[in-house]
C-alpha cells in the first residue's frame, strides 16, 4: 500500500484471457505480467490452475509463474477451482516458484453453482474449507464470491447471504475477500449496500471490488464502492474477459473493467494508484498487440485526462 | 416530464453523426428519429444549421425536420451555430416544419473559443445574444457551454465562469442549459460542483448533463449529475460521435455516453427514462445498421440487466 491509496489487481492475465479462442503463448504472458510487475501493479492475477484439458488456456500455469520476475511485496495470485488445482500451487511455491496468493470461489446462488459448478453451495463450502485449510499459512488466501450483485437465473441475490458468505470466508483464513458482479448488474446503490453488510459482517477481511462492465456501470461501480471505503479493485487491460454475456453475437465482449479507464479516474479524482502512467499505457498497447486487435479501454484511444495528462491534453499547434 | 424520472435527449442523428465520413442518407436519418419518438424520447437532436458547404452532414437540415413525425410534446433540436442559422431555423419554423427547440453554444474558454470558433468569449456572446434575440417566442432556447468540465487548451476550468454563463443564458431567456463535458475530463466530483454553482447562480434554468465518455467516466458522470438533482440527459446510441479524440489513431471513436447504457443504469436504478424498452433496442441495432458497423454500447451487446431485463437474464435451458 505504500504510496498509493488504492490497490489495483491487474487480471489481464487469467480473467482476461479466460474466454480468448486462441492460446495465447507461454513468453508472450510472462512477458506481458512483467510489464504489469514493473509498471508498478501491487497485484497481479497470474494464472489458474484449472484442469488443462478444461482450460487450456491456462495448461502453462507452472512455467508462466516460473517464468515471471517477482516485485517486491507484490503478490502473483493463482485461480484454484479444487483441491487437486491447490496441492499443484503449494508444489511449484515449494520450489519458490508460485503464486503467494491463491484464490477460492463460491457462487452466492444454488442456481448458478449447479449451472457453472455442477454442485450445491454446501458441496461447495466443503471443498473451499479443504483447499483453505491445505493452504492455510503457505499463501495469502483470497475469497471470491461471484454473483454478489444479481445472477443470471436466480434475479436479485440477497446481499445477507454475500454478507454470511463473507464471514464465512474470514472464518477459514481468508485475507482478501473479491465481491464479483459477474453479470454486470450490480448498481452503485446495490454496491453500497453489499460492501456495508460485508464489512459488517466480516470486519477484518479485505474487500476487492471485481466489477464486470458488460452493461457499461463498471466504473460508476467501483466509485462507489470508493466511496464506501473500498481500496482494493480488481480490473484488465482493455476490459477483456469477464463473463460472456447472453447475446451470442457479442459473447465475450464485454468484460472486465478496463484497467486503464479505471486508473484515470482514479487519478484524476486525486486517489493515487501507485502505478507508473506511461508504463500503464505501454502495457495497453502490448495486451492489444499480443492479442492482435483493439480492445476496450477509452483511455487507450483517447489518453489520460487532464491530471494524469499533465494539466494541457493538447497544444495550440495541434 | 409525465410518467418518467429524467428526460433523455437522443443525440445520434446531430451529435452523433456530426463527425461521421459518410453521409448519411435523408431518409435514413429520418426513419431513426422517428424510431426515436415512437421508442418515446421526448427530446431529440434532430439536426444543425450548420453551414452546408462547411458541415455538410448537416446539409439536408431543412429536409430532416420536413420529414419527421412529431411526437405530442417532443422537442426536436437544432443546433444553430450563428444568426442565418437562427434566421433558416425560423423559416422553417414558419411553414410548421421546424425545430421547436434551438440551440445556441458558447465555450468555457478563451482558447478553445480562439481555436474553434475563431472568435473571443466576449464576441461570441454578442453573436448568441442576437441570436436569442432573433429567436425568442419562437422556440425554446437551449444554452449550452462546451467545455464545461476542462479543455485541452486551458486544463482545469473555473466552475465560477460556468456558473456566471449560465445566469447570462438565463437572462437571455434560455429555459435550458447544457452543460458540456466536451473532451470527457470530468470527474463526479467536479460534476457535483459545477451543478451546485450553476443551480445558485441560475436557479430557474433547467440544467442537462451532456457527458462524453472519452475515457469511460460517462455513466458515472451521468450518476453524479443525477445524484445533485439533475433530470435532463443527453445522450447518443452507440455512444457515437462526441469530440474526437487527441490521439490521432482513435479520434472520433470515444464520443457520447451511450444511450443504451444511460437507459439501463437509470431503470436499473428505478429511475423511469419513460421508454419503450423493446423498442429502444431496435433503435440502437437499426443505428449501426445505418453507420454499417458495431457501435461503443455495452448494452447493445449484452442486453439489459435485471429490471429492464425482467428479473432473469438467462433461463436454465441456456
Amino acid at each position: 500500500m505504500a504510496g498509493r491509496d488504492v490497490v489495483l489487481c491487474e487480471c489481464f492475465a487469467r480473467d482476461g484471457l479466460q474466454h480468448e479462442p486462441e492460446f495465447v503463448a507461454t513468453a508472450d504472458k510472462i512477458a506481458l505480467i512483467d510489464m504489469f510487475t514493473t509498471a508498478g501493479f501491487a497485484r497481479v492475477e497470474a494464472t489458474s490452475y484449472s484442469h488443462p484439458a478444461q482450460v487450456p488456456a491456462f495448461r502453462d500455469a507452472t512455467e508462466v509463474l516460473k517464468g515471471i520476475l517477482r516485485g517486491r511485496g507484490v503478490f502473483y495470485k493463482a485461480t484454484c477451482p479444487n483441491l487437486r488445482a491447490v496441492r499443484r500451487a503449494l508444489d511449484d511455491l515449494a520450489v519458490n516458484a508460485g503464486a503467494n496468493e491463491l484464490s477460492l470461489l463460491v457462487s452466492a446462488t444454488e442456481a448458478h453453482t449447479e449451472r457453472n459448478l455442477r454442485t450445491t453451495r454446501a458441496a461447495q463450502w466443503e471443498a473451499v474449507a479443504a483447499m483453505a485449510e491445505a493452504s492455510r499459512g503457505r499463501a495469502r488466501l483470497v475469497g471470491v464470491i461471484s454473483m454478489a450483485f444479481g445472477c443470471p437465473f436466480d434475479g436479485e441475490v440477497d446481499p445477507g447471504r454475500v454478507a454470511a458468505d463473507a464471514a464465512q470466508f474470514a472464518e477459514l483464513g481468508a485475507e482478501i475477500l473479491t465481491l464479483g458482479d459477474t453479470i454486470g448488474t450490480a448498481t452503485p446503490r446495490r454496491v453500497k449496500e453489499v460492501f456495508a453488510r460485508v464489512k459488517a459482517a466480516a470486519p477484518d477481511i479485505i474487500p476487492v471490488a471485481h466489477f464486470h462492465d458488460t452493461r457499461g456501470s463498471g466504473i460508476a461501480n467501483c466509485l462507489a464502492a470508493l466511496d464506501v471505503g473500498c481500496t482494493y479493485f480488481d480490473s484488465a487491460f482493455g476490459g477483456v474477459g469477464g463473463h460472456p454475456s447472453q447475446i451470442e453475437y457479442g459473447a465475450g465482449m464485454t468484460g472486465n473493467v478496463a484497467t486503464e479507464d479505471l486508473v484515470n479516474i482514479m487519478e484524476e479524482l486525486g486517489v493515487s494508484t501507485g502505478l507508473d502512467l506511461e508504463r500503464v499505457m505501454d502495457a495497453s498497447r502490448q495486451c492489444e498487440a499480443v492479442l492482435g486487435r483493439q480492445l476496450e479501454s477509452r483511455v487507450a484511444r483517447s489518453g489520460f485526462g487532464l491530471k494524469a495528462g499533465k494539466g494541457r491534453l493538447w497544444t495550440s499547434q495541434q
